[in-house]
């Protein structure tokens, strides 16, 4: 398996890039997925601690993005053997930390876009 | 305006992380806004070579996204005067090359993960 420093995206073709973006958007694409790393990343474990910190998401889409995560090796379940009721825990794997350079990279995006739309008048009440 | 070096993923609150990565998602989230620009940066300027080249995509979405793309300076749409029929292309804007580290971050997480998926014998026909 290569590692990070071995892909040059530069060196793709043009198919390469959307096949590999695809891939990417396919995994962590969507509303929820890397908001959910985000707050797991922050120390928020339990299922109800997850949905409070990540405002709008549903009990059901928040199962299902925990699973899809889980599947695709980002997310470990944990059950905590002995307590009644059971305990249980989610926790970002060791290969989450791929991610790290994606996740910090669209959170500066997202700051820097605030900041023009912001110095350009555009967003009085956000 | 913070330039991208003063912005520090690290330091921003939970709620910040989860705030900036929304505003990142709400302009460039979804299934195509990456790929039609990954398109345009590979010299793919028109409508009907853009659709082309990404394999998927409606008439119909990609002029809608990149109507959303220009909304957001990240695109540029260019007609060029007096010819027949007319010549519209597109083009991405200086602010686009803002998106590249997440771009290509996106890239190589997608080539990473694709490798570990090949390496562990998941993906046979892919």
């Amino acid at each position: 398996m290569k590692n990070d420093e071995q892909i040059k995206p530069e060196d793709l073709s043009c198919a390469e890039k959307l096949q590999a973006m695809g891939d990417s958007l396919y995994v962590i694409g969507g509303k929820w997925k890397l908001r959910v790393i985000i707050a797991l990343s922050q120390g928020h474990s339990r299922f109800n601690d997850l949905q409070r910190t990540i405002t709008g998401i549903s009990g059901k889409v928040l199962s299902g993005e925990l699973k899809e995560l889980e599947l695709n090796g980002l997310v470990k379940r944990k059950v905590q053997a002995g307590t009644i009721p059971v305990i249980v825990e989610y926790e970002l794997t060791p290969y989450s930390q791929t991610l790290k350079d994606v996740v910090y990279g669209l959170i500066k995006w997202g700051v820097l876009h605030r900041e023009k739309i912001k110095s350009e008048g555009k967003l009085s009440n956000v």
